[in-house]
């Protein structure tokens, strides 16, 4: 008996604003009958067992049409939702990869994924070094210690290029990215300042994480409380929220500082262009000699800096250097509601959801 | 007789939007004892020859009371207006300068100025090369050669890292820093294209300066225009104007694309923060892993940049590689005239005025 559950979340209807549950997203029951199924060749079947749930995933959600999806490649209705995660090689006609082995890469919101030759995806997976399991649990793998850790780390050393006894300050500061720049800019030296959307976040950067300063952002005004924790001004903005939060820190922001552009979750919600915040003090970047850059994290992929990573990462978490706050939620039938509430804010540290056992 | 005239140009009244010329400015009839003036250890007097007409001089003058103040020191209502030229010192008790020297720094819109030993700019004026008078006219010291033509050079250099076959786009072409940026990115072979705001001007970009591209702003649609004369987008947008134009060619820009933000004309008038036009799709700068990056030219000042740039502009303009264009304007009475028809737009290549003979 080789056909096995293939349950799937597929896009219902292209979200307006933050999606819904029912009206946006559909379970599936599929089913996929693995030993039947003729793989061409560099083809491989995997077997779904952690995935990473991130706000990058909304930016995929947009009618085609839409003007971010110029830039971006989206899930059209009726197909499986896309996100990062770790699999076990189950079948495989593809000379990189052997059954039973561990990867990391884009994989859909299913418990099988069947990576063809003709998807874009057949070149993006990475082994898993079975040696790290001995160190870290393996939902670390779904995001932390590959594309999620390397987002923080790569984009603060490069572009943030912290020194002692500057100050950061972190938007979005519970979430993974936020979470583990805190805790690297603390190792730096730095004066670590982050918002966050509720006050038992706040408690968790404060007291478990050692931020310096914390506040709600929903309970501030964000002006007077950047004058109040930043008070020697801003060195480095790191940005997961675009709009109004970054108008208000580049006024804060010192000369020569750097904004890391690594999101702006206000903003991929807005379908209509004219809807979008627009920033109004760029003048700011000017007068101020500033840097405002953006990444994508593979843009990191076999540089120097993600040896470095590797390498500091695991020192760090056996060291206790670094916590990483992670919460996993059981079932493929959990992963939507898990991305809603996440882009509602309910999570603290990263959701990551457990598809299967290994 | 040592008593001299002094004319200079006071600032009125704050302007509101671009300057007007009686309402704004007033001519006084001043006189200077050179003779009889006392100067403390490090003061000096110069008689002022050439003065560049530059557009950052707006920025200084902005009620003190406004936001965009808080980054540049302005110049009070009843002040003599400041700008960048090149002088002969006449009187000297400071030791790095003697009667005789040429110096290039900041100087008043005046006949004489006394830069007195509590003022800031005592340390930033530096000597003219006599040498190099035999290849260039001394009016080339007053912007070109110094602040004026290593704003071009590095800011294209440092941030804009051209590279052969790659497409710039210039705001403001025809000035002169566009005008510089656009004939060294041709030497560094990019493709150079350039907006300006008339026919005249774009005749002068095509015709005297070579570029690839050019058009008049003020009778394209500006999204159409980088469509068509940037087929293969923008790899390096030079930003001189910002607002409107920066979000238009924001959307053209590809991605690791740099986006020189050299200033921000369009801006520099409103005094009102709520009526600034906002930046809608900074989404893009973290899309397509853009930098952009402010500066002004003292970040370069000491650094090799500067030195590499003092070889290089000699050499072409020696060899015809560089054609630089300027219009000299005569008479201190004229200062204020020639800067408002600057901001204005009426300038094809780079105003100066001539305040005395060498």
């Amino acid at each position: 008996m080789t056909v096995k559950s293939n349950k799937g979340v597929i896009l219902k209807a292209y979200p307006k604003g933050i999606p819904k549950l029912d009206e946006n997203f559909e379970l599936t029951h599929r089913t996929i009958d693995i030993e039947c199924l003729n793989l061409k060749e560099n083809e491989f079947i995997l077997r779904n067992l952690y995935l990473s749930i991130d706000p990058y995933v909304r930016v995929t959600l947009q009618d085609p049409t839409s003007i971010i999806m110029k830039y971006s490649k989206g899930v059209l209705t009726g197909q499986v939702v896309n996100g990062l995660g770790v699999s076990e090689v189950v079948k495989t006609n593809n000379p990189n990869y052997k059954v039973g082995d561990l990867v990391y890469g884009p994989i859909g919101w299913e418990e099988y994924s069947y990576i063809k030759s003709d998807d874009a995806s057949v070149s993006s997976f990475m082994l898993v070094n079975k040696e790290l399991l001995k160190d870290t649990p393996l939902s670390y793998h779904a995001s932390f210690l590959k594309f999620g850790g390397l987002t923080s780390y790569a984009s603060l050393i490069d572009i943030g290029k912290p020194k002692e006894g500057e100050t950061i300050y972190i938007s979005t500061a519970a979430g993974l990215t936020g979470q583990l720049v805190g805790q690297i800019a603390k190792i730096k030296g730095l004066r670590v300042v982050g918002s966050t959307g509720s006050d038992e976040k706040v408690d968790f950067l404060l007291n478990e994480l050692k931020f310096d300063a914390a506040f709600n952002y929903k309970k501030v005004d964000l002006d007077k409380a950047l004058s109040e924790y930043c008070p020697n001004g801003i060195d480095i903005y790191y940005d997961n929220v675009g709009g109004k939060t970054l108008e208000v820190a580049l006024e804060h922001c010192n000369r020569f500082a750097r904004v890391v552009a690594c999101g702006m979750i206000s903003q991929y919600h807005v379908t209509n262009p004219e809807e979008r915040y627009g920033v109004k003090n760029l003048t700011n970047i000017v007068l101020k000699s500033m840097i405002f850059q953006g990444f994508v994290v593979t843009d990191y992929f076999g540089k120097d800096i993600e040896k470095e990573f590797d390498k500091d990462i695991i020192e760090w978490i056996k060291s206790g250097k670094i916590i990483y706050k992670e919460t996993v939620i059981d079932g493929v039938e959990n992963i939507a509601k898990t991305f809603v509430d996440m882009l509602n804010g309910k999570n603290i540290g990263k959701y990551i959801v457990k598809i299967a056992d290994y």
